[in-house]
């Protein structure tokens, strides 16, 4: 039995004095959707869904919930693949997705500041009328951005410009406690005390509640230019990749692909690919001052593709071009997710020069399971995302197939120096293999930090590193 | 009194098992040196220095100290400035500077591991002749990188690259209870649990004590150019800072000094600067795969300039010509020092834009105190030196003055919503000031943090933000 104290009509009553009734969801009127996210398997509704509009709410919600042993889930677009934002204790529910203001754009500080209900699509769009650019790019552009920090999500940029972490500069949160506290600000640098705001980004709702965020922007690239590179095998491929990434060019992204998700994405878009020519490709992109700038840097990549066996070099130097390559590529999840019943992912990252050996181990993994498992990623990251397909299995199998492809992929992973997650974040779905592949002193740190954030276990349990 | 034990023979009799004697250092063997470090007033001897070779020797050494309560304090080279290596409970000093092996260069992942006492100068030429990149580049290069990442170290080039945590990619440690462990790895994404790495760079060996790091490497940039551009007032020349930045080219390092600071700088090296029109300079650098490539970086960065009131443009395209000027630059500590019979120093970083309010006031205080203080610093970062120097002042009134100019500019950078240090640490002689300008509880939490890691309180005791 749960330790949690179960809501009733005097808790909606209390909560009713914080934050206006018609901003509370309350037993019937929950929707289904807040019951799970976008992949995991876990479901549960909580009790009560609290709109919040401020810091100032939150904290009192927060605070009342400290007080009353009530679990507290954070939830944002629910974009999320692991269930970080499930609410296995029930408990309230804290929908950040009407705290959605741009707060304020610093072009001499080169910072925006936003709350964490805005959207990463509504980010982009809004700095780059200004000439400026927020680098990290996750597929998933729907999510909020409160939802990217608390995964310290990564995406396609990450080769040359880092993940989300690299982009937070400074925090509003609100602790478990109810206190509003700020950590770093809008400096570049900091050495003064712990990284608590590190620490912070990728605790998946578990430590603190984010209200405010103050993000680092760059000045906007003025061009863009995108290589397809098809290619007689995926392992020359992906084994050009290191090559690449230490010549003396920094690519924006390096993706590879797979003909058959391919496929899958052009029945999805109705839309045929570019090309057809290859089983497996290298998708880059290069950013700069002018296209002459960057042609000097694919000619010598393009040089190195050739050198490895690459059948052809398709330039897209136009938006157009480039759109068609980068929209196929960003329905992959999706258009895989449309080709089966049901489906679950491993999000494994792994040294830059291991993942052809991760992905030949995939290839015969589902050779010997005898069920379809696909794959594709950021090659230029060591980031992996490898869906295992449900098709007409029975929940027996299902179950069963999952459970051993997952681990059988965790144990390949640790054996090339991995990491269990390197972008999705760990929620439920990966926990027990979270538990197998880090020492366990460190999970007693990890369980020590919680512990000095959050005392009485309110926030987001069971999540990460918690039983 | 002490809470910790004082070492006797037995002590010496015990490490001597773990560490061969002629390593230890005891008693009237312990060499003066280890009683301080670079700049900080505070002092103290350890009773026992241990040189040692191996995470295994810290680890017995550390399972030791913890079992008797022994205080334990980690140095490296001794460069700090804040008195992060000065051993206040005495104890054991545990001496890194042995562990100075590099241990592997993976060019396919662009990683080099390296043994902590490795110097910051070894690394830069060690990967510089393989033609790769170590970015960081604090100006003290005869640090250790153990050091380096206990600081979490800036240095010059942070307004393009980032800092020491930014290329620290894993860590091997032992904790107070003598566990070894590693964080991160070769990954270069990583949402796996709570990000313990950043949590333990910059922890100023508070929370473990580093053996091994996996450092992230890039490809070494072709050419460099420098430029230096007098400016009639310092206000202009720091002015323009926020301009250039958040124009559409990215220098890697943007300093900014005066012709005072300039003048120490001669004397010291008994070398004149290469130009003396101008009372302010700022200092430019930029990097690219061509010098054709950087001239239309600053050809942009230069009309910024002259729009703004530049007197002139220096550009240092030669090795020799950029060297007299950096040379002059990475003087400035030592020249300063040397002017003088004692000196403080304040490391704030302050937001890019409110530097020059930071300037006028340091300039303001030192006119209504009538003392000599000096400053240059990373524009760019909006991280500023300010040394305040004691010249002819008794103890009483050096005291009073450091402790006033102090006091001051702290509270005049929490104003502009700075914080305390960019990159040398707090160690003892910013913890008033770190107290004073964090949130009540953050001390909280990162009390709670330093408890999680080491619950007997043996690490590097008093530090950062313990009493």
């Amino acid at each position: 039995m749960s330790e949690y104290k179960v809501l009733d009509a005097s808790d909606l009553e209390a909560i009713s004095q914080y934050v206006p009734r018609e901003r509370i969801l309350w037993a019937d009127e929950i929707n289904e959707e807040y019951s799970h996210d976008e992949l995991s398997a876990d479901a549960s509704y909580p009790e009560m869904v609290v709109k919040i509009t401020s810091a100032e709410e939150a904290s009192k919600v927060m605070r009342y919930a400290n007080d009353k042993h009530i679990a507290v889930t954070p939830r944002g677009a629910g974009t999320g693949l692991v269930g970080s934002s499930v609410a296995v204790e029930k408990g309230i529910m804290i929908d950040t997705t009407l705290m959605n203001h741009f707060l304020e754009l610093d072009e001499k500080n080169l910072t925006l500041t936003v709350e964490p209900g805005v959207l990463l699509m509504e980010i982009g769009q809004y700095v780059e009328e200004k000439g400026l650019f927020y680098p990290p790019d996750p597929g998933e552009k729907t999510a909020t951005i409160g939802g990217n920090i608390s995964t310290n999500a990564g995406g396609m940029r990450a080769v040359k410009y880092g993940v989300t972490r690299d982009y937070v500069r400074g925090l509003e949160v609100v602790l478990a406690d109810g206190t509003i506290m700020e950590v770093g600000g809008k400096v570049v640098k900091n050495s003064s005390g712990y990284d608590l705001k590190d620490l912070i980004v990728g605790s998946e709702g578990t430590l603190c509640l984010v209200t405010k965020a103050i993000l680092r922007l760059l000045p906007l690239p003025q061009k863009n230019v995108s290589l397809l590179i098809p290619f007689p095998t995926l392992a020359q491929a992906i084994g050009t990749v290191p090559l690449i990434v230490s010549s003396n060019v920094i690519p924006t992204a390096v993706e590879f692909m797979e003909r058959e998700v391919i496929m899958d994405s052009e029945e999805y878009l109705g839309k045929k690919f570019p090309d057809n020519q290859a089983d497996a490709y290298l998708l880059l992109k290069f950013d700069g001052a002018s296209v002459e700038e960057i042609s000097k840097y694919y000619d010598s990549v393009a040089q190195i593709c050739l050198e490895q066996g690459a059948l052809d070099l398709l330039i897209a130097d136009t938006d157009e071009r480039a759109e068609a390559i980068w929209k196929a590529r960003g329905a992959f999840l999706e258009a895989i997710k449309g080709s089966t019943t049901m489906m679950d992912e491993v999000d494994v990252v792994v040294p830059r020069s291991c993942v052809n050996e991760f992905v030949e181990f995939v290839h015969d993994l589902r050779k010997e399971m005898g069920i379809r498992i696909k794959s594709f990623g950021h090659a230029g990251d060591g980031n992996l995302h490898v869906y295992i397909l449900r098709d007409d299995m029975d929940d027996k199998k299902w179950a069963e197939m999952l459970g051993k492809a997952m681990e059988r992929m965790y144990i390949k992973a640790r054996e090339l120096k991995g990491q269990v997650s390197g972008e999705h974040g760990i929620g439920l779905a990966k926990k027990p293999y979270l538990k197998e592949s880090l020492p366990k002193e460190s999970m007693k740190l990890m369980q020590g930090i919680k512990k000095a954030f959050d005392p009485n276990n309110i926030l987001n349990p069971h999540k990460v590193c918690f039983d």
